[in-house]
Protein backbone atom coordinates (compact mmCIF):
# COMPACT_ATOMS: atom_id res chain seq x y z
CA UNK A 1 0.00 0.00 0.00
CA UNK A 2 1.14 3.53 -0.55
CA UNK A 3 1.07 6.20 2.10
CA UNK A 4 0.74 9.97 2.08
CA UNK A 5 1.47 11.95 4.96
CA UNK A 6 -0.97 15.14 5.93
CA UNK A 7 0.67 18.24 7.72
CA UNK A 8 0.18 22.24 7.73
CA UNK A 9 -2.43 23.68 9.14
CA UNK A 10 -6.23 23.89 9.41
CA UNK A 11 -7.13 23.96 5.74
CA UNK A 12 -4.86 20.51 5.59
CA UNK A 13 -6.95 19.00 8.39
CA UNK A 14 -10.04 20.22 6.85
CA UNK A 15 -13.13 22.53 8.01
CA UNK A 16 -15.63 22.14 5.15
CA UNK A 17 -18.63 21.46 5.69
CA UNK A 18 -19.67 17.75 5.94
CA UNK A 19 -23.17 18.34 4.89
CA UNK A 20 -22.59 20.44 1.96
CA UNK A 21 -21.50 17.55 -0.35
CA UNK A 22 -21.45 14.00 -0.60
CA UNK A 23 -19.10 11.49 1.65
CA UNK A 24 -16.50 9.72 0.49
CA UNK A 25 -16.73 5.94 0.96
CA UNK A 26 -14.29 3.94 -0.56
CA UNK A 27 -12.43 0.21 0.62
CA UNK A 28 -9.69 1.00 -1.18
CA UNK A 29 -8.40 4.22 1.05
CA UNK A 30 -7.65 3.83 4.48
CA UNK A 31 -6.45 6.00 6.76
CA UNK A 32 -4.21 5.76 10.58
CA UNK A 33 -5.77 5.77 13.91
CA UNK A 34 -4.50 4.21 16.91
CA UNK A 35 -1.28 3.45 14.47
CA UNK A 36 -3.34 1.21 12.68
CA UNK A 37 -5.35 1.43 8.93
CA UNK A 38 -9.09 1.39 8.54
CA UNK A 39 -11.35 2.06 6.34
CA UNK A 40 -11.20 6.08 5.72
CA UNK A 41 -14.17 7.91 6.36
CA UNK A 42 -14.55 11.91 7.10
CA UNK A 43 -13.50 13.47 8.93
CA UNK A 44 -10.00 12.32 8.38
CA UNK A 45 -8.31 14.54 10.37
CA UNK A 46 -9.31 15.07 14.98
CA UNK A 47 -7.09 17.91 15.32
CA UNK A 48 -10.58 19.19 16.84
CA UNK A 49 -13.94 18.75 17.09
CA UNK A 50 -14.77 21.27 14.36
CA UNK A 51 -12.88 18.98 11.47
CA UNK A 52 -14.33 18.30 8.30
CA UNK A 53 -14.11 18.00 4.64
CA UNK A 54 -10.28 18.28 4.01
CA UNK A 55 -8.22 17.78 0.62
CA UNK A 56 -6.95 14.73 1.22
CA UNK A 57 -10.44 12.48 0.43
CA UNK A 58 -10.81 13.62 -3.24
CA UNK A 59 -6.78 13.54 -4.01
CA UNK A 60 -7.14 9.48 -2.88
CA UNK A 61 -10.04 9.38 -4.55
CA UNK A 62 -8.35 10.18 -7.59
CA UNK A 63 -5.89 8.23 -7.03
CA UNK A 64 -8.02 4.88 -7.02
CA UNK A 65 -9.05 5.62 -10.04
CA UNK A 66 -6.05 5.35 -11.57
CA UNK A 67 -5.02 3.06 -9.40
CA UNK A 68 -7.41 -0.05 -9.78
CA UNK A 69 -7.06 -2.98 -7.27
CA UNK A 70 -4.90 -1.14 -5.43
CA UNK A 71 -5.11 0.44 -2.06
CA UNK A 72 -3.67 4.01 -0.72
CA UNK A 73 -3.02 5.44 3.13
CA UNK A 74 -3.58 8.42 4.62
CA UNK A 75 -1.71 9.82 7.91
CA UNK A 76 -3.41 12.69 9.11
CA UNK A 77 -0.86 14.94 10.92
CA UNK A 78 -2.40 18.50 10.22
CA UNK A 79 -3.20 20.44 13.43
CA UNK A 80 -5.86 23.80 13.55
CA UNK A 81 -4.18 27.18 13.76
CA UNK A 82 -0.52 25.83 13.66
CA UNK A 83 1.99 28.38 13.05
CA UNK A 84 5.54 27.16 10.75
CA UNK A 85 7.82 27.88 14.11
CA UNK A 86 5.08 25.23 15.66
CA UNK A 87 6.15 23.02 12.38
CA UNK A 88 10.10 23.48 13.61
CA UNK A 89 11.89 20.28 13.99
CA UNK A 90 11.84 20.19 17.52
CA UNK A 91 7.93 20.64 18.39
CA UNK A 92 6.01 18.41 19.06
CA UNK A 93 3.77 18.60 15.78
CA UNK A 94 6.61 17.65 14.06
CA UNK A 95 7.66 15.07 15.93
CA UNK A 96 4.29 13.47 16.44
CA UNK A 97 3.98 13.53 12.61
CA UNK A 98 6.84 11.74 12.55
CA UNK A 99 6.27 8.98 14.96
CA UNK A 100 2.87 7.87 13.08
CA UNK A 101 4.19 8.22 9.89
CA UNK A 102 7.25 5.81 11.07
CA UNK A 103 3.75 3.69 12.32
CA UNK A 104 2.73 3.86 8.78
CA UNK A 105 5.23 2.65 6.83
CA UNK A 106 5.23 -0.52 8.87
CA UNK A 107 3.24 -1.63 6.62
CA UNK A 108 2.64 0.80 3.71
CA UNK A 109 5.73 2.45 1.73
CA UNK A 110 5.18 6.37 2.21
CA UNK A 111 4.75 7.87 -1.35
CA UNK A 112 4.56 11.60 -0.62
CA UNK A 113 3.75 14.47 1.64
CA UNK A 114 0.40 16.68 0.99
CA UNK A 115 0.99 20.32 2.83
CA UNK A 116 -1.05 23.45 3.47
CA UNK A 117 -0.03 26.01 5.73
CA UNK A 118 0.86 29.90 6.33
CA UNK A 119 -2.38 31.35 7.15
CA UNK A 120 -0.59 31.68 10.63
CA UNK A 121 2.39 33.32 8.68
CA UNK A 122 0.40 35.69 6.64
CA UNK A 123 1.55 39.29 8.80
CA UNK A 124 4.29 40.87 10.12
CA UNK A 125 6.81 40.17 7.38
CA UNK A 126 6.85 36.59 8.56
CA UNK A 127 7.00 35.77 4.94
CA UNK A 128 10.57 36.67 4.92
CA UNK A 129 11.91 34.00 6.79
CA UNK A 130 8.92 31.29 5.94
CA UNK A 131 10.86 29.36 2.63
CA UNK A 132 13.97 29.07 5.10
CA UNK A 133 12.36 27.38 7.47
CA UNK A 134 9.84 25.07 5.15
CA UNK A 135 13.24 23.90 3.20
CA UNK A 136 14.37 22.94 7.08
CA UNK A 137 11.27 21.04 8.09
CA UNK A 138 10.86 19.24 4.64
CA UNK A 139 14.63 18.77 4.44
CA UNK A 140 14.52 16.87 8.09
CA UNK A 141 11.04 15.19 7.40
CA UNK A 142 13.20 13.17 4.11
CA UNK A 143 15.81 12.39 6.47
CA UNK A 144 13.64 11.36 9.30
CA UNK A 145 11.70 8.99 7.13
CA UNK A 146 14.44 7.94 4.88
CA UNK A 147 12.45 8.86 1.86
CA UNK A 148 15.44 11.24 0.28
CA UNK A 149 13.13 11.65 -3.21
CA UNK A 150 9.08 11.22 -2.35
CA UNK A 151 7.49 14.38 -3.96
CA UNK A 152 6.17 16.99 -1.39
CA UNK A 153 2.83 18.56 -3.14
CA UNK A 154 2.39 22.16 -1.33
CA UNK A 155 -0.89 23.92 -1.77
CA UNK A 156 -1.26 27.70 -2.03
CA UNK A 157 -3.17 30.06 0.71
CA UNK A 158 -6.64 30.83 -1.05
CA UNK A 159 -7.44 34.53 -2.33
CA UNK A 160 -10.43 34.98 -0.12
CA UNK A 161 -7.94 35.99 2.70
CA UNK A 162 -7.16 39.24 3.76
CA UNK A 163 -10.93 40.50 3.87
CA UNK A 164 -13.67 39.28 6.24
CA UNK A 165 -13.50 37.45 9.98
CA UNK A 166 -10.83 35.17 10.72
CA UNK A 167 -9.02 35.73 7.28
CA UNK A 168 -8.98 39.39 8.08
CA UNK A 169 -5.83 39.38 9.63
CA UNK A 170 -3.93 36.75 6.99
CA UNK A 171 -2.78 40.27 4.72
CA UNK A 172 0.42 38.94 3.86
CA UNK A 173 -0.91 35.61 1.90
CA UNK A 174 0.65 36.82 -1.19
CA UNK A 175 3.78 36.99 0.01
CA UNK A 176 3.55 33.95 1.20
CA UNK A 177 2.46 32.33 -1.88
CA UNK A 178 4.91 33.66 -3.41
CA UNK A 179 7.71 31.75 -0.81
CA UNK A 180 6.01 28.80 -1.31
CA UNK A 181 5.92 28.82 -5.45
CA UNK A 182 9.83 29.77 -5.21
CA UNK A 183 10.58 26.72 -3.15
CA UNK A 184 8.69 24.67 -5.04
CA UNK A 185 10.29 25.74 -8.21
CA UNK A 186 13.72 25.66 -6.65
CA UNK A 187 13.67 22.28 -5.27
CA UNK A 188 13.43 19.00 -7.20
CA UNK A 189 10.35 16.50 -6.17
CA UNK A 190 8.17 19.71 -4.95
CA UNK A 191 5.31 20.98 -6.70
CA UNK A 192 2.88 23.65 -6.04
CA UNK A 193 -0.52 24.27 -6.35
CA UNK A 194 -2.51 27.16 -6.78
CA UNK A 195 -5.68 27.84 -4.98
CA UNK A 196 -7.31 30.17 -7.26
CA UNK A 197 -11.03 30.20 -7.73
CA UNK A 198 -11.31 28.38 -3.95
CA UNK A 199 -13.61 29.85 -1.73
CA UNK A 200 -14.54 30.03 1.66
CA UNK A 201 -16.74 29.25 4.90
CA UNK A 202 -18.37 32.24 6.33
CA UNK A 203 -15.13 32.92 8.68
CA UNK A 204 -13.25 33.93 5.98
CA UNK A 205 -10.35 31.52 6.83
CA UNK A 206 -11.40 27.73 5.92
CA UNK A 207 -11.82 26.44 2.10
CA UNK A 208 -15.53 25.13 2.12
CA UNK A 209 -16.21 21.48 1.26
CA UNK A 210 -16.26 21.86 -2.34
CA UNK A 211 -13.16 24.07 -2.46
CA UNK A 212 -11.14 21.02 -0.93
CA UNK A 213 -12.92 18.67 -2.99
CA UNK A 214 -11.24 20.53 -6.28
CA UNK A 215 -8.04 21.51 -4.31
CA UNK A 216 -7.34 17.71 -3.81
CA UNK A 217 -8.02 17.11 -7.59
CA UNK A 218 -5.41 19.62 -8.08
CA UNK A 219 -3.00 18.13 -5.76
CA UNK A 220 -3.64 14.74 -7.40
CA UNK A 221 -2.64 16.35 -10.67
CA UNK A 222 0.25 17.88 -9.33
CA UNK A 223 1.51 14.24 -7.84
CA UNK A 224 0.38 12.59 -10.92
CA UNK A 225 2.01 14.70 -13.77
CA UNK A 226 5.05 15.68 -11.73
CA UNK A 227 4.40 19.29 -12.25
CA UNK A 228 2.97 22.36 -10.98
CA UNK A 229 -0.33 23.14 -10.88
CA UNK A 230 -0.86 27.25 -11.79
CA UNK A 231 -4.18 27.34 -12.93
CA UNK A 232 -7.05 25.62 -12.27
CA UNK A 233 -7.97 22.22 -14.19
CA UNK A 234 -10.63 22.56 -17.46
CA UNK A 235 -12.07 19.40 -15.73
CA UNK A 236 -11.84 19.55 -12.51
CA UNK A 237 -15.88 19.90 -11.30
CA UNK A 238 -16.18 16.43 -13.30
CA UNK A 239 -13.63 15.01 -11.54
CA UNK A 240 -15.04 15.62 -8.23
CA UNK A 241 -18.35 14.46 -9.37
CA UNK A 242 -16.96 11.39 -10.53
CA UNK A 243 -15.34 11.19 -6.97
CA UNK A 244 -18.79 11.10 -5.66
CA UNK A 245 -20.81 9.71 -7.87
CA UNK A 246 -19.17 6.11 -7.66
CA UNK A 247 -21.26 3.54 -6.89
CA UNK A 248 -20.48 1.76 -3.79
CA UNK A 249 -19.43 -1.44 -3.38
CA UNK A 250 -20.80 -3.89 -0.64
CA UNK A 251 -18.60 -3.80 1.34
CA UNK A 252 -18.62 0.16 1.41
CA UNK A 253 -22.64 0.12 1.81
CA UNK A 254 -22.01 -2.73 4.51
CA UNK A 255 -19.94 -0.31 6.51
CA UNK A 256 -22.57 2.71 5.83
CA UNK A 257 -25.16 0.18 7.50
CA UNK A 258 -23.08 -0.69 10.67
CA UNK A 259 -22.44 3.40 11.39
CA UNK A 260 -25.88 4.18 10.91
CA UNK A 261 -26.93 0.99 13.31
CA UNK A 262 -24.35 1.22 16.00
CA UNK A 263 -25.39 5.27 15.78
CA UNK A 264 -29.14 4.18 16.19
CA UNK A 265 -30.50 5.40 13.28
CA UNK A 266 -31.79 2.46 11.91
CA UNK A 267 -32.66 -0.71 13.54
CA UNK A 268 -31.14 -4.22 13.74
CA UNK A 269 -33.06 -5.75 11.31
CA UNK A 270 -32.98 -3.25 8.82
CA UNK A 271 -29.53 -3.67 9.47
CA UNK A 272 -29.24 -7.35 8.68
CA UNK A 273 -31.20 -6.48 5.53
CA UNK A 274 -27.76 -5.34 4.12
CA UNK A 275 -25.79 -8.54 5.08
CA UNK A 276 -28.07 -11.17 4.04
CA UNK B 1 -1.38 18.55 35.11
CA UNK B 2 -2.02 15.36 36.22
CA UNK B 3 -2.56 12.87 33.10
CA UNK B 4 -4.79 9.93 32.62
CA UNK B 5 -4.30 7.10 29.92
CA UNK B 6 -7.73 5.66 28.07
CA UNK B 7 -7.14 2.24 26.77
CA UNK B 8 -9.21 -0.56 26.24
CA UNK B 9 -11.78 -1.55 23.78
CA UNK B 10 -15.22 0.63 22.47
CA UNK B 11 -16.35 1.18 26.09
CA UNK B 12 -13.29 3.15 26.92
CA UNK B 13 -13.46 5.06 23.54
CA UNK B 14 -16.70 5.90 24.07
CA UNK B 15 -20.45 4.72 22.44
CA UNK B 16 -22.45 6.97 23.95
CA UNK B 17 -25.09 8.63 21.99
CA UNK B 18 -23.92 12.33 22.41
CA UNK B 19 -27.26 13.92 21.67
CA UNK B 20 -28.80 11.86 25.07
CA UNK B 21 -27.10 14.32 27.37
CA UNK B 22 -25.69 17.41 27.84
CA UNK B 23 -21.65 17.73 26.70
CA UNK B 24 -19.36 18.71 29.32
CA UNK B 25 -17.03 21.63 29.03
CA UNK B 26 -14.25 22.78 31.15
CA UNK B 27 -11.36 24.50 30.92
CA UNK B 28 -9.21 22.58 33.46
CA UNK B 29 -10.04 19.10 31.14
CA UNK B 30 -7.25 18.62 28.40
CA UNK B 31 -7.08 16.14 25.97
CA UNK B 32 -3.97 14.92 23.88
CA UNK B 33 -4.45 15.79 19.75
CA UNK B 34 -1.45 15.35 17.60
CA UNK B 35 1.11 14.90 20.87
CA UNK B 36 0.01 18.34 22.37
CA UNK B 37 -3.22 19.36 24.89
CA UNK B 38 -6.10 20.72 24.14
CA UNK B 39 -9.42 21.62 26.34
CA UNK B 40 -11.28 18.31 26.13
CA UNK B 41 -14.50 18.78 23.97
CA UNK B 42 -16.92 15.14 23.16
CA UNK B 43 -16.35 12.90 21.66
CA UNK B 44 -12.55 12.36 23.35
CA UNK B 45 -11.35 9.48 21.15
CA UNK B 46 -11.54 9.59 17.39
CA UNK B 47 -10.64 5.62 16.74
CA UNK B 48 -14.27 5.43 14.99
CA UNK B 49 -16.44 8.28 13.11
CA UNK B 50 -18.95 6.46 15.95
CA UNK B 51 -17.33 7.71 18.85
CA UNK B 52 -18.84 9.27 21.12
CA UNK B 53 -19.64 9.49 25.28
CA UNK B 54 -17.28 7.33 26.81
CA UNK B 55 -16.61 7.33 30.54
CA UNK B 56 -13.60 9.69 30.90
CA UNK B 57 -15.19 12.52 31.08
CA UNK B 58 -17.44 12.36 33.81
CA UNK B 59 -14.61 10.81 35.75
CA UNK B 60 -12.43 14.00 34.83
CA UNK B 61 -15.18 16.34 35.52
CA UNK B 62 -15.38 14.93 39.41
CA UNK B 63 -11.62 14.84 39.68
CA UNK B 64 -12.29 18.83 38.94
CA UNK B 65 -14.63 19.25 41.43
CA UNK B 66 -12.26 17.51 44.22
CA UNK B 67 -9.05 19.83 42.50
CA UNK B 68 -9.99 23.02 42.77
CA UNK B 69 -7.70 25.41 40.39
CA UNK B 70 -6.02 21.76 38.81
CA UNK B 71 -5.50 20.31 35.66
CA UNK B 72 -6.25 17.14 34.24
CA UNK B 73 -5.34 15.36 30.70
CA UNK B 74 -6.55 12.69 28.72
CA UNK B 75 -4.55 10.59 26.61
CA UNK B 76 -7.48 8.61 24.29
CA UNK B 77 -5.66 5.62 23.20
CA UNK B 78 -8.92 2.91 23.32
CA UNK B 79 -9.56 1.23 19.69
CA UNK B 80 -13.12 -0.47 18.99
CA UNK B 81 -13.43 -4.15 18.83
CA UNK B 82 -9.60 -4.42 19.78
CA UNK B 83 -9.10 -8.16 21.45
CA UNK B 84 -6.72 -8.72 24.49
CA UNK B 85 -4.21 -10.09 22.19
CA UNK B 86 -4.20 -6.99 20.14
CA UNK B 87 -2.59 -5.42 23.24
CA UNK B 88 -0.05 -7.34 23.62
CA UNK B 89 3.44 -5.43 24.28
CA UNK B 90 4.67 -6.38 20.78
CA UNK B 91 1.79 -5.18 19.28
CA UNK B 92 0.42 -1.74 17.56
CA UNK B 93 -2.09 -0.55 19.83
CA UNK B 94 0.35 -0.95 22.81
CA UNK B 95 3.29 0.63 21.40
CA UNK B 96 1.15 3.46 19.56
CA UNK B 97 -0.31 3.69 23.79
CA UNK B 98 2.69 4.31 25.41
CA UNK B 99 4.20 6.40 22.35
CA UNK B 100 0.95 8.73 23.34
CA UNK B 101 1.58 8.29 26.66
CA UNK B 102 5.22 9.74 26.26
CA UNK B 103 3.66 12.63 24.30
CA UNK B 104 1.37 13.39 27.60
CA UNK B 105 4.42 13.16 30.15
CA UNK B 106 6.51 15.70 28.70
CA UNK B 107 4.50 18.37 30.38
CA UNK B 108 1.94 15.98 32.62
CA UNK B 109 2.47 13.55 35.22
CA UNK B 110 0.90 10.63 34.54
CA UNK B 111 -1.47 9.44 37.33
CA UNK B 112 -2.96 6.66 36.42
CA UNK B 113 -4.66 4.48 33.81
CA UNK B 114 -8.47 3.79 33.00
CA UNK B 115 -9.00 0.13 31.41
CA UNK B 116 -11.74 -0.93 29.96
CA UNK B 117 -11.80 -4.23 27.89
CA UNK B 118 -12.95 -7.80 27.22
CA UNK B 119 -16.44 -8.10 25.38
CA UNK B 120 -14.00 -9.14 22.12
CA UNK B 121 -12.96 -12.05 24.87
CA UNK B 122 -16.26 -12.99 26.17
CA UNK B 123 -16.35 -16.41 24.68
CA UNK B 124 -14.82 -19.72 23.26
CA UNK B 125 -12.71 -20.00 27.14
CA UNK B 126 -10.98 -17.00 26.34
CA UNK B 127 -11.13 -15.74 29.99
CA UNK B 128 -9.09 -18.63 31.31
CA UNK B 129 -5.66 -16.81 29.71
CA UNK B 130 -7.24 -13.20 30.22
CA UNK B 131 -5.60 -12.91 33.17
CA UNK B 132 -2.08 -13.87 32.89
CA UNK B 133 -2.28 -11.46 29.92
CA UNK B 134 -3.48 -8.49 31.47
CA UNK B 135 -1.00 -8.75 33.79
CA UNK B 136 1.59 -9.16 31.69
CA UNK B 137 0.20 -5.76 29.87
CA UNK B 138 -0.34 -3.87 33.03
CA UNK B 139 3.59 -4.91 34.28
CA UNK B 140 5.02 -3.37 30.27
CA UNK B 141 3.02 -0.51 31.05
CA UNK B 142 3.76 0.16 34.67
CA UNK B 143 7.83 -0.64 33.26
CA UNK B 144 7.88 1.83 30.03
CA UNK B 145 6.30 4.36 31.44
CA UNK B 146 8.17 4.31 34.96
CA UNK B 147 5.05 4.74 36.50
CA UNK B 148 5.58 1.73 39.07
CA UNK B 149 3.08 2.50 41.54
CA UNK B 150 0.35 4.58 39.69
CA UNK B 151 -3.27 2.94 39.71
CA UNK B 152 -5.08 1.19 37.23
CA UNK B 153 -8.67 1.54 37.15
CA UNK B 154 -10.52 -1.98 35.83
CA UNK B 155 -13.68 -1.44 34.91
CA UNK B 156 -16.75 -4.54 34.82
CA UNK B 157 -18.46 -6.10 31.29
CA UNK B 158 -21.94 -5.03 31.40
CA UNK B 159 -24.92 -7.32 32.65
CA UNK B 160 -26.31 -6.46 29.57
CA UNK B 161 -24.39 -8.15 27.23
CA UNK B 162 -25.00 -11.94 26.14
CA UNK B 163 -28.38 -11.10 24.71
CA UNK B 164 -29.39 -8.81 22.06
CA UNK B 165 -27.53 -7.66 18.24
CA UNK B 166 -23.88 -7.09 18.70
CA UNK B 167 -24.08 -8.33 22.59
CA UNK B 168 -25.13 -11.65 21.90
CA UNK B 169 -21.83 -13.65 21.56
CA UNK B 170 -20.60 -11.97 24.42
CA UNK B 171 -21.98 -15.19 26.48
CA UNK B 172 -18.89 -15.44 29.01
CA UNK B 173 -18.45 -12.14 29.97
CA UNK B 174 -18.96 -12.90 33.74
CA UNK B 175 -16.01 -15.33 33.43
CA UNK B 176 -14.18 -11.70 32.17
CA UNK B 177 -15.53 -10.11 35.01
CA UNK B 178 -14.59 -12.61 37.10
CA UNK B 179 -10.77 -12.25 36.16
CA UNK B 180 -10.62 -8.79 35.86
CA UNK B 181 -12.35 -8.54 39.78
CA UNK B 182 -9.55 -11.60 40.53
CA UNK B 183 -6.79 -9.59 39.56
CA UNK B 184 -7.72 -6.02 40.65
CA UNK B 185 -7.84 -7.92 44.07
CA UNK B 186 -4.48 -9.53 43.86
CA UNK B 187 -2.59 -6.84 42.59
CA UNK B 188 -1.71 -3.55 44.18
CA UNK B 189 -2.98 -0.27 42.82
CA UNK B 190 -5.61 -2.07 40.77
CA UNK B 191 -8.82 -1.33 41.55
CA UNK B 192 -12.19 -3.17 40.43
CA UNK B 193 -15.50 -1.28 39.27
CA UNK B 194 -18.87 -2.59 39.30
CA UNK B 195 -20.82 -2.10 36.11
CA UNK B 196 -24.47 -3.41 37.41
CA UNK B 197 -27.12 -1.67 36.65
CA UNK B 198 -25.75 0.19 33.64
CA UNK B 199 -27.77 0.10 30.14
CA UNK B 200 -26.94 -0.33 26.48
CA UNK B 201 -27.52 1.12 23.19
CA UNK B 202 -29.80 -0.65 21.22
CA UNK B 203 -26.33 -2.80 19.65
CA UNK B 204 -26.45 -4.90 22.58
CA UNK B 205 -22.93 -3.72 23.14
CA UNK B 206 -22.33 -0.07 24.20
CA UNK B 207 -22.60 0.95 27.51
CA UNK B 208 -25.33 4.41 26.54
CA UNK B 209 -24.27 7.90 27.82
CA UNK B 210 -25.84 8.19 30.96
CA UNK B 211 -24.43 4.82 31.56
CA UNK B 212 -21.26 5.94 30.86
CA UNK B 213 -21.29 9.13 32.67
CA UNK B 214 -22.20 6.82 36.02
CA UNK B 215 -19.20 4.77 35.09
CA UNK B 216 -17.25 7.72 35.23
CA UNK B 217 -18.29 8.58 38.42
CA UNK B 218 -17.50 5.25 39.59
CA UNK B 219 -14.68 4.90 38.17
CA UNK B 220 -13.29 8.04 40.12
CA UNK B 221 -14.60 6.86 43.31
CA UNK B 222 -12.24 3.83 42.86
CA UNK B 223 -8.96 6.46 41.93
CA UNK B 224 -10.07 8.72 44.87
CA UNK B 225 -10.45 6.54 47.67
CA UNK B 226 -8.19 3.41 46.54
CA UNK B 227 -10.92 0.83 46.90
CA UNK B 228 -13.07 -1.89 45.02
CA UNK B 229 -16.22 -0.51 43.73
CA UNK B 230 -18.74 -3.56 44.41
CA UNK B 231 -22.21 -1.82 44.00
CA UNK B 232 -23.49 1.47 42.81
CA UNK B 233 -23.00 4.38 44.53
CA UNK B 234 -26.13 5.66 46.75
CA UNK B 235 -25.78 9.10 44.87
CA UNK B 236 -24.02 8.51 41.53
CA UNK B 237 -26.94 10.33 39.74
CA UNK B 238 -26.97 13.10 41.79
CA UNK B 239 -22.90 13.62 40.80
CA UNK B 240 -23.83 13.01 37.17
CA UNK B 241 -26.24 16.34 37.62
CA UNK B 242 -23.81 18.03 39.07
CA UNK B 243 -21.49 17.84 35.92
CA UNK B 244 -23.95 18.38 34.11
CA UNK B 245 -25.47 21.36 35.95
CA UNK B 246 -21.92 23.08 36.28
CA UNK B 247 -22.34 26.93 35.26
CA UNK B 248 -19.80 27.25 32.33
CA UNK B 249 -17.06 29.80 32.70
CA UNK B 250 -16.67 32.80 30.21
CA UNK B 251 -13.72 31.25 28.51
CA UNK B 252 -16.02 27.53 27.55
CA UNK B 253 -18.72 29.53 26.12
CA UNK B 254 -16.21 31.50 24.14
CA UNK B 255 -15.13 28.35 22.96
CA UNK B 256 -18.61 26.98 22.73
CA UNK B 257 -19.29 30.25 20.22
CA UNK B 258 -16.12 29.43 18.28
CA UNK B 259 -16.75 25.79 17.78
CA UNK B 260 -20.92 27.25 16.51
CA UNK B 261 -19.46 30.36 14.54
CA UNK B 262 -16.73 27.76 12.76
CA UNK B 263 -18.98 25.61 12.06
CA UNK B 264 -21.59 28.12 10.64
CA UNK B 265 -24.19 28.20 13.21
CA UNK B 266 -24.05 31.55 14.36
CA UNK B 267 -22.77 34.86 12.18
CA UNK B 268 -19.67 36.86 12.93
CA UNK B 269 -21.60 39.62 15.14
CA UNK B 270 -23.30 36.91 17.15
CA UNK B 271 -20.02 35.32 17.92
CA UNK B 272 -18.59 39.00 18.59
CA UNK B 273 -20.82 39.62 20.84
CA UNK B 274 -19.29 36.90 23.70
CA UNK B 275 -15.96 38.47 23.01
CA UNK B 276 -17.56 42.18 24.46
Amino acid sequence: MKSFLLIGQSNMAGRGFTHEIPSIYNERIMMLRNGRWQMMTEPIHFDRPIAGVGLSASFAEAWCSDHEGEKIGLIPCAEGGSSIDEWSIDGTLFRHAINEAKFAMEDSELAGVLWHQGESDSHDGKHKVYREKISRIFDEIRRALSAPSIPFIIGALGDYLGKVAFGAGCIEYKLINEELQKYAMDNKNCYYVTAEGLTANPDGIHHDAMSQRIFGIRYYEAYLKNKHIYEPLPNEKELVERCHNRVNTLTEKRYMALEKFTLGEITYEELMKTFS
